[in-house]
């Protein structure tokens, strides 16, 4: 796993998700070979991986083989592994856990790009992880799908009051773009693709509570959608309560703060976490190496062209950087796809242009606006200062969404999936899956 | 949970397989209640679960949810949980794990059917199914699933040839429709769909052996067509192995035993089970409360309409039974779908004749034919005596398998994903899980 044979610059992609996958993509017909290593085999569609919570779409329909993806992409190899290190001196990417059952190895690159991206933090909680799985790894989400209707199933079989508004409680932690199309999306199973299908239990008697430590949902948006949002999220059943705080996940109940300080106790069986943003730790990896700090958010700080300081042929990008401007300011870019698809396209172009002796001007993000969809044809829009709702946004996100799933074969079937599905209201991804 | 409201009969049905599900839906309007018992929440096409082992199809695709399957039953109620035994004078089926975490709880019934299906068998070596997983349930074919792709992936990075060359081999164990179609289809993944997705190693060097202990495959058919589909098999690249015998199942081994006696350790690191029949247990806990002992097959014998011996209101169906006919002699039937099928309408036709004080015939299998795919295009069928082969064989097992999936979403999404692979050679599913 060392030089290229024909002596072609080796760049190395650490990370599949829609930053280094643009990254390679636009790397096509370079003259480099590109290695994306990625611990998983598929990219995923994340901003759809809360429908595959609700059993709307199956896995496959959001994730996308890497091989399949870089076929015909000639100069472009995958590698499925995770990454341990780097030696930034030697120019060598430390591999671990290869699918082979081989436990280190090197490879070598003359460009790195990492691009690891974030997960939730568990705000120092990581013991509530078992009981409240996180909403954004396929893994989780299937994880979900299994407790949301295993809870339904629970109720319908359990005699005792309390204990069956519990197991008809979902508490939705995190009022972000996630966090509200998940509680939406519970809702409308309960009021609507499950109502018929138990005959003991009233599905339509499930709570969905949403809670946000901020005063508003959405803060991603102006504070007129975020209000919009809430009074939709209202009509279909889930009850918004911005200003709250979970400070403790047990096993049957969840302990949520209230802005007066008081705290509940709420019997609920199903946690669904979407709250706080923890950077790979691959950032502070590298922050290390270089002798850098990362942020809060464990955020790595990067150059203006997106390179390490002092470090020019090594990229970080996505959700796991903030970046130093050259006016002094730093820039803490939102941790949505498609800043991590500029950025990745921005690398590869990095990249082009020095193999022609070219310069690149800055990195600058180009915002084309923020998407969320609340329900079945409810949406907010804030694109370019034109704020749409309803279903005029909603049509809107469908296009965008469907425009970037990635390969065709996905689009289609997540189509006819979805046009069923708006026609039927029917779940067809609705599996309990054994885990074993 | 005990007696219905209505004071209506309470017919009990467990298990939702072919024979439990035509048995439910055939009692639709019968002046009954009926309770569906399964411990898993769908219902699986298991004709297709191969499919879903080579990333062919989905989960979703194979399996239907059987609250939506009976949504519009009023009279049917489905109930998640596991059988843990019956008592026959009190009529109560003894249920446990329940998904509320409850452990016992007793079901009564007038009338009861038991259709609890068969599994594979390891020959008495069950410490070999870790190694070998079966290919039966969805687990299992998720499992097997993993696993073949992550071999592709290994050998993609394996320095050692002969270790490279074990990630290469693949050993399907039985020779029956399912083992034939698994081996089938691995030979087409490595040759057509995964033949570009890598780029160290040529994919189709790998190897597919595809034991069989009796003298030819498919002994379900007659020599001629078992030969045509070894033929078949030979052109796709498998090796058929007849008269071959596992003998044991190793960590990155299989040891084979040949005709002339010869233990052969052949290197591979992916074995999957598809041979041997044993019945669910339930058939040998309602032998002992009868009386009654099971065949080596752990098979029941029931009367010629299908009940239990001196118990007229217990049904015992499909897979886990055979049948002393009036004549005396005793019928085994193959563990194929229309079999049960048959069993659980004719199960349904009793339990209404009854209602009406009507006498019911014996039960007689109609056999409408025997089909088995071997790959893209080529199957084997004997219908009445018509044997195809080829590409007409081929036609008539996709409409025959496309008109008995359940569920009409179902149907199109499998009908869609069909013809992008018939078309492309692709596998959209073909993602490996992280499983927890």
């Amino acid at each position: 796993m060392s030089a290229t044979e024909r002596g072609r610059p080796r760049v190395v992609v650490v990370g599949g998700g829609f930053a280094g996958l643009q990254a390679v993509r636009k790397l096509r017909g370079a003259a480099v070979d590109v290695t994306l290593v990625d611990r998983q085999n598929f990219h995923l569609f994340q901003p759809l991986v809360y429908q595959v919570a609700t059993g709307a779409l199956s896995a496959a329909e959001v994730a996308a083989p890497l091989r399949a993806v870089f076929k015909r992409q000639a100069n472009a190899r995958v590698v499925l592994a995770e990454v341990n290190g780097f030696d930034l001196d030697q120019r060598q990417v430390v591999l671990d856990h290869l699918p082979n059952g081989a436990r280190e190895e090197r490879l070598d690159y003359d460009t790195l790009v990492v691009a690891g991206g974030s997960r939730y933090s568990y705000f120092g909680h990581d013991d509530w992880m078992a009981r409240a799985p996180e909403l954004k790894s396929l893994s989780g989400a299937l994880d979900i799908r299994n407790r949301i209707l295993t809870a339904f199933e629970a109720a319908e079989v359990e005699p005792d009051d309390e204990r069956r508004r519990s197991w008809l409680t979902f508490v939705v932690v995190g009022g972000g773009p996630t966090g509200v199309e998940m509680a939406g999306q519970i809702a409308e199973l309960a009021r609507a693709s499950l109502r018929r299908d138990f005959r003991q239990v009233d599905t339509r008697s499930a709570r969905v509570l949403l809670v946000e430590t901020a005063d508003r949902i959405l803060t991603g948006f102006p504070p007129s959608l975020s209000h919009k949002a809430e009074r939709a999220l209202e009509k279909l059943g889930v009850t918004p309560l911005v200003g709250h705080t979970v400070v403790n996940v047990g096993s049957d109940s969840v302990a949520i703060r209230s802005g007066s300080d008081e705290v509940e106790d709420v019997g609920a069986h199903t946690v669904i976490w979407a709250a706080g943003v923890a950077a790979s730790p691959l950032a502070a990896t590298l922050a290390s190496a270089i002798g850098s700090e990362v942020d809060r958010a464990g955020r790595l700080t990067v150059t203006a062209d997106l390179t390490l300081p002092g470090r020019p042929e090594v990229f970080a990008i996505g959700d796991m950087v903030r970046i130093a401007q050259s006016d002094g300011t730093i820039l803490a870019l939102p941790g949505v796809a498609p800043v991590a698809m500029q950025e990745g396209r921005y690398v590869a172009r990095v990249i082009r242009n020095r193999l022609s002796g070219r310069a690149t001007k800055e990195f600058k993000y180009v915002d084309k606006g923020n998407l969320a969809t609340i329900g079945r044809s409810k949406a907010v829009a804030d694109i370019k200062g034109v704020r749409l709702a309803g279903f005029p946004a909603w049509v809107t996100w469908l296009v965008v969404h469907l425009f970037y799933l990635i390969g065709f074969q996905n689009r289609l079937l997540v189509v006819t999936r979805w046009a069923f599905s708006f026609v039927t209201h029917g779940r067809g991804a609705r599996i309990i899956n054994e885990t074993k």
